[in-house]
């Protein structure tokens, strides 16, 4: 099975950790606070350490806020080339809810790319509620996870992630395409706050 | 029940005649070809006639592809001032398949907005494949029609037919959304262009 490192403890980085059990994998969290980091490695029986130690997984989750990539790209830089490294953020502009803070037609994760040029950038999970992860279902069937990025193999290994978690997954193609996704998950969370949805519903793939 | 002038007379032309017709609102069909227009009408008990004839729906919708569309508003102009007009395009660079042609920060609905400033501008209907909208299901369940403008009860006109035909609605909110939807629609047809998703798949939204 595969190895995941956690950046992150918040809601999303433990809804990525329940996926990363299920999946059977090796998880390593890293959080800003260790004791936080050290309480959810505990629940999915996994290692903690804080932001900044070496990375052990193969897959690198940046569960994080958008803000927080910067950061995180200066702190590992070329420590990442080579990793699979997910960012999940939905870049919006909190503060009115009405447009991303990212360039029209670019991404957060074209700007992580362009930050980390050795490190294999996908985009994935920002299109999943965290409570769709941790129960891993939507309405009914399972969550899909859309997966995004320039490298294909590092594409589908997030897809298998997914899929030896139990969830769905699908092809989005290239890094291009995250900026759909952010689209999308912009959408979703618009819906959800004006309570068009819950936050245990959003868009499901079906086939 | 509503009136409904449905401009085009192709596949999404014909799914939103059935659509029309599923929720009792009186049709008109206007084509280039008043040939394929009367077909199309004499289906759903409609009047047919040619595009520039006066549009009797309540509702006009645009079922035509992007380019038609400043042909369309060249030709009406302000005479659709007041209505409901439905934009339903997906502004693809079909030559790449890999971008929208509409500015990265803009839409078709905004730009068509724009040409017909007394209409009532609603983007709907684009992120539904026609399959989706003559069967009125989605993988089991109602397909879900999202409707984005500025003028509240234009969007709630275009969601009460859906309702009424028996899909599923969600107000997506101001003309701004409109992004995000062409956004989601050109997701939605790569996935399918690329196998991924049939054309009877899609996005679902759940609540």
């Amino acid at each position: 099975m595969t190895s995941i490192t956690i950046i992150g403890t918040g809601t999303m980085a433990s809804a990525i950790a329940d996926v990363a059990s299920a999946a059977g994998a090796d998880i390593q969290v890293l959080g800003t606070s260790e004791e936080k980091a050290r309480v959810l490695a505990g629940r999915v029986a996994g290692t903690a350490g804080t932001v900044g130690d070496d990375v052990t997984g193969e897959i690198v989750v940046l569960a994080v806020p958008y803000p927080a990539l910067a950061t995180i790209a200066d702190t590992y830089g070329t420590r990442l080339d080579g990793r699979v490294v997910v960012d999940i953020t939905n870049p919006l502009d909190f503060a009115t809810f009405d447009s991303l803070v990212v360039a029209a037609d670019g991404s957060a994760a074209a700007e992580l790319q362009v930050a980390l040029p050795g490190a294999r950038i996908v985009k994935a999970f920002n299109t999943n509620f965290a409570g769709t992860l941790s129960s891993r279902e939507l309405g009914g069937d399972p969550t899909t996870v859309l997966a995004a990025g320039d490298d294909e193999s590092a594409r589908q290994a997030v897809l298998d992630l997914a899929t030896a978690a139990g969830l769905a997954a699908a092809d989005a193609g290239t890094l291009r395409r995250a900026r759909e996704l952010e689209a999308l998950g912009f959408l979703q969370l618009t819906l959800a706050a004006s309570e068009r949805i819950t936050w245990n519903g959003g868009f499901a793939l079906r086939r």
